[in-house]
């Protein structure tokens, strides 16, 4: 059995964790961290966990938590993890950052857009993107995997194939985000209240969401080159799901045919992708509560270019189902174990 | 392998057998019927289980399934189960009804409440309640389980230890009831139109829903004798869960310590059953997609009454789950097989 | 022109208070009072108001404010309205308090259920309850008037001529009520996020809820003695709307004809209390964004119990439009003016 | 007063319709068409109006029904509308056409997306497009007024002032627009029960949706020149509003200010058309049930594109509450009469 813990165990994407590990086959958890309930039951925050769970949260103590896991996982704010690494530390555990702090290779690029001095810069060159579906084999010798942000996975996994394959101008692509609300996360906020966010939608950070250059980063690995895009999120109100609507002009005219069969090419093997039937729009109903990426694809001859649609549940393939996947792949586990969860509907 | 069929498999209640089925790892499924889209995909009905199932749907040919399958799961209106049951194919097959035909002992009762005519009264005493935290052994040996009712597992559940006990006066319950709206099912009625429910809370059935003579007979049971009771449900705007709460007078004076030793003793090894903590009140977002019910009660001493709650996924331990726990029961599997996923939050 | 101020206009009630005033054809608010955005514009908070509204937040200041205006609304936490009254600021202006300040006569009581210490018992005898269907006469004359809470006012006017009338035993009433989520006030609650609201329902503040004094008082006027009920409040995930349901004991047989009679005795004059049809239930929906009440009752013979039920826009009747039909009232004005709006639907 | 008639009656637009007129000080509801519920109250379909409206639904019957009215608006499926056009009866009465029908002025672009042959080509041509902010003086002399769709009225309100002034290249402009649920009509589909469009979101019509070619011919007139855009809509939930967020190439490199001010010398004097302040992103919350669109637009300097945004009712200035501007302009009267809700928040 793998030993997990888990800091910042009390957010969202920490219960998902929670939720995912305590049904994996080979994992148990070990070490429920969460600053702000110190000393409670953790089913007394999350009560769905109620006799399932009977830990109660601790406080951050790398070093303890170090001796006794085998992999931690850190569900926190910007900085944190980062704060945390040292050489100590990776010899005895792994490392799943489920923040942003090992993602974007160039830290300058990482400082301007968090606004945080980066604690450790030295560590970002060996730590790996955990976007299993590309960076499978690298991930399994990680000592730290850097676990996609929710945008960028949705994002890049539509997009990937045809900008690998030169079938699109980099520079046009308009990422066009919709997000359920958890992905606001859980702290008291006035703008996040129920009666703030139902009924209603809207756009935020539009042109300075810091999502844009870790997206901006992967998909100029498929291209070669460097990549400017645009990235617009919005807040829906529901609880889970991602949907990113992308548009892109086409370098030269393609058929239908033509690109199902580049994206069947990458992701005929995938498990977890699962490129959908023709004119059918991925929908974020049918992938809640799994690991499931749904893409697709519509050709608009009209105006020569292309829209590339994905649908994700963001605190699964999003945040915790992702950072299990990394997790399989770390310890030479099926990568599908413990995430084989059906969507739920409704 | 437990061979299944399900008839009426394109409703809320048939879609979410499917995603316990085909997670079961003692069951698949041989038969996916449905009227509305004989030969389509299921998959195009459902796109959560694309990839995940292959099957076409199929008209209902209750000769055919007999043979085909070990069990047959009834996800349909009123009436139709009832139709279908012979000699002949309760040879073959054992059946769990999950429409209300078989509930009620009394055919009178059924054919006033539901308006028609009870197709197959013969068959009404040997079909089992299958209530399986009261009536476990029963089910074992049963040829037709009658599947619960939503309200009546949850309403049930919550008052029968008191009631069994003798602490509360008998014609002293009402019954207020929320419901999800995948309890009204799949039909395209304007009422339940996405605008027509959201923002709005509304009773419906007052005094004449039908689950009012199941909820009876059953509480009757309890108490040894006859029971009149008043329910009100309610429609509330979200998917999943019924929670119900429910008011009673006490027969004497009791502490909260007393009655919750009553809850405990009738609950404390039952898997699916969780007595909350004091003064913790059910939720329905602690029991999303899982077979849990949670129950709890508090004491007013000012009015000498207790009131009774309890919550469900009224998909789950109101309908799918609990015929999987049912079918766990028939085959002699351990009852929780396949129904331990942790409720999913948020 | 009628000039007002409001203390704590940043609240839910506080921002409907507005939305009605500046509608209002003989009104015009002087003075937004917010203790959290002093200085800030007003459309900065809430941009509904955008070039509509153009003024300041502004500190509390009594005397300040008791000069500039002829009414003072306070949408403030318990006890504040109290400690703001005097002698002096009384001469100057009326003062309509949406808190719980002055609702309960006994001071002792309202000291218990809310654990605070009243800062002027000594004003609660000549508040007047502004339940204007009830209280319209003893209104008009007030200097301080009481604007009810939001579930009593839905209660009351439900049950009131039942009671008053000798139909119902005050003793067996049972009040289950359900609330939108904008009754829980604007502050930055984790428990109010939209994830923890969404999809879910719940019970709150079971036999211990404040309302419950407030509720029995009034009833208590209606009976002609002492009346102790139960009270049981949940949390709906929508933004408006208060239902609730009602149970009681009939004192001897009666038809429908008889009760309805009764109910039109005391609301068919009554513009902003609609008694529907026959069988047709009260829905939030059908009174969104206006002042109306709608109540309807169900007679369970098998049971002699009656339900009744009433819903009602806790924002409107259940605030701020009821605080603003006593400022007509105040003011010699039709009762009705400003309050006329057509519900919103969908 | 000015005598209305409305030709369904029953949809979404219809009771918005309903809500408004019956408020309006100059206007009057003769006629309440609607063939789902002839014979039946008005008040018993849609229960917000009990109490104010007291009429009966009735069957369409253009000639009763134009001499009984000054105005006819045809909320109803495309086709209707034109069906019924005659010399006869627009010299009785004005028109107001909320359907397609009169909106595109080739005739074979309309038959081409809408798929169904024109009744009367030669009245297009004398149709007004009722865009009141852009052809108002055009619709103050109209027979027909053609009310523009709702993404079309949005779209175009938020891109035309910097198309016009030249500032964006037409044929970069991608518009990705997202509609809360009432927009989808109140037709009894499975698709738009509440439990299929509840925690989702998805595109729909991708490439191929009929609001592209009424877009694409306003905003041409804006260019000057034919325009072929981009148009994805999203289906949201939530009961109103529509967000859109469009972009495009600027022509060259210009300032927030240079391009505020384009904005400002359109529409200040525009009471329906909010531009709001720098980095404030419109919300469909900020203009539920009022008139108002809300625009604003955000450069990106890294791309050399333009993000425009703009939010709307998509109801009321999305559908009735233009209806009425377009009537308040026919008959004279000042544009904003009985439009200036304020909007409703929460």
């Amino acid at each position: 059995m793998i030993k997990a813990g888990i800091i910042g165990s009390t957010g969202y994407a920490g219960v998902e964790l929670v939720r995912l590990l305590t049904q994996h086959p080979e994992a148990e958890i070990k070490w429920y961290g969460s600053r702000s309930y110190i000393d409670k039951k953790y089913y007394e925050v999350f009560a769905n966990l109620f006799q399932i769970v009977d830990d109660k949260c601790l406080d951050d103590n790398m070093e303890e938590l170090a001796e006794a896991v085998d992999v931690i996982f850190t569900a926190t704010p910007q900085g944190l993890c980062a704060s945390l690494v040292s050489e100590e530390i990776l010899k005895k555990v792994k490392l799943i950052d489920l923040s942003a702090d090992f993602r974007i290779q160039d830290a300058a690029v990482y400082e301007q857009w968090y606004g945080i001095k980066h604690p450790c810069p030295q560590y970002i060159p060996e730590a790996v993107y955990g976007l299993c579906e590309i960076n499978r084999e690298r991930v399994k010798g990680a000592r730290i995997v850097a676990n996609p942000g929710c945008y960028p996975t949705c994002t890049t996994l539509s997009i990937y194939p045809l900008l690998k394959e030169g079938l699109i101008e980099g520079n046009t692509i308009i990422v066009d985000a919709k997000s359920g609300t958890s992905g606001a996360g859980r702290g008291a906020k006035v703008n996040n209240l129920y009666c703030e966010v139902n009924e209603n939608i809207k756009a935020y950070g539009v042109a300075t969401h810091r999502h844009t250059p870790e997206i901006e980063e992967q998909l100029g690995y498929a291209a070669g080159e460097e990549i400017r895009i645009n990235f617009t999120p919005h807040l829906v109100p529901m609880n889970r799901g991602i949907l990113i609507t992308a548009y892109a002009s086409l370098k030269k005219p393609v058929t239908y045919e033509e690109v199902k069969a580049v994206y069947d090419r990458y992701y005929a093997d995938e498990v977890f992708v699962r490129v959908l039937d023709r004119d059918v729009c991925p929908e974020t109903r049918w992938v809640e509560g799994s690991n499931y990426v749904d893409v697709n694809f519509k050709i608009d001859e009209r105006t020569n270019r292309i829209i590339m649609m994905g649908s994700m549940d963001n605190l699964v393939k999003g945040a915790a189902g992702q950072a299990v996947q990394n997790m399989n792949l770390l310890f030479g586990l099926d990568e599908t174990t413990g995430l084989l969860q059906v969507p739920m509907f409704p």
